[in-house]
């Protein structure tokens, strides 16, 4: 039996999360939930998977649940709330599944505590990807990747040499525009933004594929998870997401991790890692696909993309200022304030100002992290 | 540095292994080169490689050669010296680059004598997989695939649970004839048939390219070298030939191998497994071929195909029969002796003559194979 909690269970990776675990019921034990507003599928969870300890986003959100928690069932609210279900209680395994740079605090509580990593929170190893990987070092804790990318590369470098990899590539579909012009995109909207074409995913990572910041951010993701330079990593555009990445050995040979679009498997094999175990995901038949295409990246199209890497190989705090001004950017054209471009406008302008740091510490992080936020805001 | 002795050192994979040799020469020693009746290029090897110990078909090849040797090179001949090569000396590792089961004998007299195999000889598994893999097993003798499709298998396997395999996919590119009618196969020339479109190779394995065989013989391969029942084996239609192979496992993960058309990567593999080393095959740009095409394998338009894995299943000596029949039919066809569609009316006859023995030994093994040859030259 494997103990886990779960930050962030009320969103899609969470609930995927407890959808496996709900597919092997024998062989886990839910310790601790974290939600933010949605009381009512928290409780729902909370009846189905009996959890001991569970949080929410405020106090306000804590006393409406109380009442209706089952006796003995720990409540938290707030960042302290994340923090305890992260590093307190007995689960072996923490699943970082909140979106954004929010998940920094939890997640290396988490890791001080000892736990392993189920990381789907990208956000928090691009904000502080070298605090988060030398403390998981230095407590011996695992960072095993959810991001179906990251666990296809992690798949493909079972039993193999680090040393031996010539190059990682990572997959990407394109997002909901990828057959638009940039003249197109001027007038977007936000549902035509939130159609995905291959994936069923939350909002902001749906917004993140539509500008390619989501690649960006997963590239500088591998960098930290793999320990590799940049100029090994690779973007590949591949409409059909059924190669999920692949790497590139010294001798040419490209071992590949492929499957249909279903989070709940490399989600599975955090959990599962090194064992793999039935899963219900629809088998994949490449007879019946008929064919794969391939396309070289085109970081004209995709400027956030290219500024990513280049924040990547700056260091320092440029790739919190990037994330933290496009998490604001994505939450401003989601409420409808700005248009779809003006996210690639706002995070130029924000890296335009922004004085770099070199080796940050975490409060060095968290300030640029505010003071990015309350620039993108207004601008 | 690694002592390897090559049987069949003058073929199309013989020359590969020594071209892989040759771009680490100080990584490799040769021991040992067991040649036909090539003697010119036989001679160029040996000077080029030093290897302390030559054999050749005959004894009149021996005579034609014996004083251009080196002093100090042991000449042999025949299949004694085949077995010479690949039991005597001082070889690590031992390539079977033979073509048919005629490296059967000088196969087990290197695994008898402890050397692990680099196994290009299919034939050899096919005829006799039971007694090749009880022996190896027995002498704790590492049977390394250089086939690409194996080699492919062997490497998304590395670091995997044997027992999470769901299923394998052999991939065929369909051979010389993939886009023909059957109608249209009634008059086809050996000429043609030697065109292979992805793959240089030799011209038995190219002539089993265009009637299957070769796949047909790979998944009998496949089932001894992974030890998997046939139910687990499926071949796919994949014109390209970059996709090597494939595994899937019970998560519903597959791990696949790709790479460019190029035998010298495999063969290295399996003379540096678990290492990998640089090569300079060309690397592969999934962005330059821009797509991959599937179709599921047609066993109407390929009987052949269907056959084999019958036999297969059957176990006994019908394999031994198939593989024999075939070798005699190709032979054949290859003399202008028979179109191209009567091997397959060969095989198939021989077939419903044979009389399955169950559990052979080598004699049975060896006595099925002579008879079969003599039915098959006379059909």
């Amino acid at each position: 039996m494997k103990r886990i909690s779960i930050l962030g269970s009320t969103g899609s990776i969470g609930t995927q999360t407890l959808d496996v675990v709900a597919m092997h019921p024998d062989q886990f034990i839910v310790d601790g939930l974290a939600a933010g507003s949605n009381t009512d599928l928290l409780l729902e969870q909370v009846r189905r998977f009996n959890p001991r300890r569970v949080s929410v986003s405020s106090k306000q959100h804590a006393e409406e649940i109380r009442s209706s928690l089952p006796a003995g069932v720990e409540l938290f609210y707030g960042n302290e709330g994340l923090v305890e279900i992260a590093a307190g209680g007995e689960a072996e395994t923490v699943v970082t599944a909140l979106v954004g740079s929010v998940g920094l605090q939890s997640t290396l509580a988490a890791i001080e505590a000892g736990r392993h990593i189920g990381l789907a929170n990208k956000e928090t190893l691009v904000t502080a990807g070298h605090l988060v990987t030398e403390l998981a070092d230095r407590k011996g804790v695992k960072i095993l990747p959810v991001d179906s990318e990251h666990s296809a590369i992690f798949q493909c470098l079972n039993g193999e040499n680090r040393a031996d990899i010539a190059s990682i590539t990572v997959t990407a579909s394109g997002g909901s525009f990828r057959d638009y012009t940039r003249d197109q995109l001027v007038n977007v909207t936000v549902e035509d933004a939130l159609r995905h074409p291959n994936w069923s995913m939350g909002a902001k990572i749906t917004i993140d594929s539509a500008t390619m910041v989501n690649k960006g951010l997963e590239v500088i993701e591998a960098h930290w998870l793999f320990n590799l330079p940049y100029e090994k990593i690779n973007v590949l555009l591949h409409p059909e997401s059924i190669i999920h990445s692949y790497v590139e050995f010294c001798d040419s040979s490209i071992i590949a991790q492929l499957g249909s679009p279903d989070m709940r498997v490399p989600i599975q094999y955090a959990l599962t890692y090194p064992n793999r175990w039935p899963s219900p995901a629809s088998r994949l038949s490449l007879a019946a696909i008929g064919r794969l295409t391939f396309r070289e990246m085109d970081y004209v199209r995709y400027p956030l993309l290219k500024l990513a890497i280049e924040c990547g190989k700056a260091g320092g705090t440029a790739t919190t200022a990037y994330n933290a001004a496009n998490e604001v950017a994505v939450a401003r054209f989601l409420r409808r304030e700005i248009p779809f471009l003006r996210i690639e406008e706002i995070i130029e302008e924000v890296l335009l100002r922004h004085e770099n740091a070199g080796n940050p510490n975490l409060q060095q992080i968290e300030q640029c992290d505010a003071v990015t936020r309350e620039i993108a805001a207004k601008l």
